[in-house]
C-alpha cells in the first residue's frame, strides 16, 4: 500500500488539502472536530508529515525561500498558497523576499540569501531586472532554483510560466469577435519576457484579422499610479480612443475602471477591456471584469514541486526545463 | 537653508516623492526628460541621498526587515508603499519577510534575522502568534524594533496603529443609523489584540443604542476560504439572517459579496455591508462598498520614520511609545 500523503488523507474526509495541512498543525483554525478526525484517520493510515526528515540530511535548514515581485497582484497570492501547501506538506519552512519591483531589494535578497542558509529558491523576478548579473549569484550560492512566472530565459534553471503568447492571442481574439476596431494593449516592463510574449500575441492576433497594429494604442507603463491614471485618461477622453482595451497587467484594468468612472465612460458599451487578472472581485465589478485567469496556485505548486525533487534529490532525470500551465478566458459583462 | 531632501525636490517640480526617488535612481519607469529635471535640481540644490552614509557607522548593513502576514489586503501594500519611500530617502534596502499567518514562518524569519544582519526591524505579526517568546528573541538580536497595525501589546518596542475601537464604534454607529435591527459581527483571531478592540467598538455601539448583542451573529473566521464562505453562506440563508454585517476583516466582505450573489440577495435592500478595507475596487463594486480605510501608506510610512531615528539615533528623547493615526468612514451604496 502506498504510505498515506496529505492529498490521500483529504480525498478521504472530504476536505481541503490545506485544511488537513492545518489540522495536522494544530492550527487555531481549524475546529476541534475537524482536527480529530484529520489526526485519527492519519494514526489509522500511519501518515507520516515529512518522509525526508530522517537524519540522513543534517545539513538542511528545512527552508526555502520565495523572491517574489508585488503583492497587489492576486497573481502571487495564490501562487504563495500552492508553494505553502506544499512546503507544509514536506515539512519546510518558507521565507518570503518581496522585492517590490525595485532591483535594489531583489539584490539586497539575493545577498541577504547568501549569509542566511536556506536549502531552495523560487524566484519571479522584479521589472527592473535587465541584466543577470546579480541572478547568476544564485548559482553561486549553490542551491536548487526554479523560476515561476516572471523567469528569466537565459538562465539553467527550471522555469514554470503560463501560457502567455496563446493567451495574449486569445484575448485579442475575443475583443475582435466582440466588434472592437481599435484595440489598445496596456503592456508593463519590456524587461520581462512574459510582457513581451503578451505584446506579441495581440500583435498576431491583429495581423491574421488583418488590422493594422496603431503604435498609439501600445502603451507600456510603469509602476507609478498616479502617472497610468493620467495616460490612460488621455487615451480615453482623446480624439480617437479605443473601443477595446487588453490589459496585461491587473492594476491597469483596475486603473481603467477609475477613469471610467470618472469620465462616465460605459463599459461594455463605449469600451470592452479584458485583462489578465486573478482578481477576487473580477465577478462582483460593476461591470463584472472579463479575465485571462492563470493557474496562480498551480504554477506555485508545480514550481515548488520541481524545488523539492532538486533538494531531495528525487526523479533528478527527468526534472523538465519548462512547465507551461494552461489560463482561462472567463468572459463575463465587461466585454459582451 | 535647509538640505534639500526628496520632498523638496517633488513640491518644487511637482512630482511625487516617489518619481523623484525613481529618477534618482535611474529607474526605466521615469522618462528621461523627468530624469533630467530631477537631477539637475538635486546638483542645484545640493542633495545628498543618504546624509548618514559616511564612514561613522561602518557596521550597518543598510537594510531593514519588514515582516508581514499577509499579501491578500491592501493594507499591506500600501504600508509597503509608505515604508519604501522613506527607506529610499534614507538609502536602506527593505527586506521583506511574509508569514502567511502562519507562526512556523514567523519564527523562521526571526530566526533568520539572527543569522543574516539587517540594522532594524517592521513587523506586523500573524493571526497564529499567541504568546511572545519568539518575539522576545527580536530583543536578543539587540536591534530596534518598531510595530505596526497588527502589534505585541506586552512587548516594550513603539507602536503604530489605527483607531481600531473607535473605527468599529462609528461602523456600527453607521449600520445602526441606517436602520439595520440586526447587524452581524464578522471578525478574526481572538489572539490580535486589534480584532478585539474591533469587537469592543461594536458592542458598545450596540450597547450604547441598546441593542442586545446577539452572540449568533458574532463570527470569529479563520483563514481558510471555503470555510468562511459556508458558514457565510448558512448565516444569510438561515432563518434570521442579519440586515447589517460590520466586517472587521477586508476579505470577508468580497466573501458576503460572493455569497450574496449566489444567493440573489440585494445589497444594500436586503442586507447591509460595511468593512475596514483598503480595496482599490471598493468603489467599482456593484454595488460600491463603504469601508473604515486605514491610513496604510501613512502608518507604513510612520513606523518605518520611528525606526530609522532609533537605527541612527537621532531625536531619541522623544520616540513615542504609541502613535495611532485616524481611519476614515467612506459611505458607498452598500449602506445606502
Amino acid at each position: 500500500m502506498k504510505p498515506a500523503n496529505l492529498k490521500t488523507l483529504a480525498l478521504e474526509l472530504n476536505l481541503s488539502i490545506s485544511t488537513v495541512s492545518k489540522a495536522l498543525r494544530d492550527s487555531y483554525e481549524i475546529s476541534q472536530e475537524t482536527k480529530k478526525k484529520v489526526t485519527d484517520l492519519a494514526k489509522e493510515l500511519n501518515y507520516q508529515p515529512n518522509p525526508f526528515a530522517s537524519g540522513l540530511r543534517k545539513k538542511s535548514s528545512k527552508t526555502i525561500a520565495v523572491i517574489i515581485p508585488e503583492i497587489a497582484n492576486n497573481f502571487f497570492t495564490l501562487a504563495m498558497d500552492g508553494i505553502q501547501v506544499i512546503a507544509q506538506e514536506m515539512g519546510y519552512h518558507v521565507l518570503t523576499y518581496l522585492t517590490q519591483e525595485t532591483l535594489s531589494n531583489e539584490i539586497a535578497s539575493i545577498n541577504h540569501l547568501r549569509s542566511g542558509r536556506v536549502d531552495g529558491v523560487l524566484m519571479s523576478i522584479c521589472s527592473e531586472t535587465s541584466n543577470n548579473s546579480h541572478l547568476e549569484m544564485l548559482n553561486d550560492i549553490g542551491i536548487p532554483v526554479v523560476f515561476f512566472d516572471r523567469v528569466c530565459e537565459n538562465l539553467p534553471f527550471p522555469k514554470v510560466t503560463t501560457d502567455d503568447y496563446e493567451s495574449a492571442f486569445k484575448a485579442t481574439q475575443h475583443l475582435i469577435d466582440a466588434n472592437c476596431k481599435r484595440i489598445a494593449f496596456f503592456g508593463g516592463s519590456r524587461h520581462l519576457s512574459i510582457m513581451n510574449k503578451r505584446r506579441n500575441g495581440y500583435l498576431n492576433a491583429l495581423e491574421k484579422n488583418n488590422i493594422e497594429a496603431d503604435p498609439n494604442l501600445m502603451l507600456d507603463f510603469n509602476d507609478n499610479n498616479e502617472e497610468n491614471l493620467q495616460i490612460i485618461g488621455s487615451l480615453l477622453s482623446g480624439k480617437n480612443p479605443p473601443d477595446g482595451i487588453f490589459s496585461a497587467i491587473e492594476k491597469l484594468a483596475i486603473n481603467t475602471y477609475e477613469i471610467c468612472y470618472q469620465l462616465d465612460i460605459n463599459i461594455p458599451n463605449e469600451v470592452k477591456i479584458i485583462s489578465f487578472s486573478n482578481l477576487r472581485t473580477a465577478s462582483f465589478l460593476g461591470p463584472p471584469l472579463t479575465t485571462i485567469t492563470q493557474p496562480a496556485f498551480e504554477i506555485g505548486h508545480e514550481a515548488a514541486a520541481i524545488l523539492f525533487r532538486l533538494i531531495e534529490k528525487k526523479q533528478m532525470n527527468d526534472i523538465p526545463d519548462k512547465v507551461v500551465l494552461k489560463s482561462t478566458l472567463i468572459a463575463r459583462k465587461s466585454t459582451l
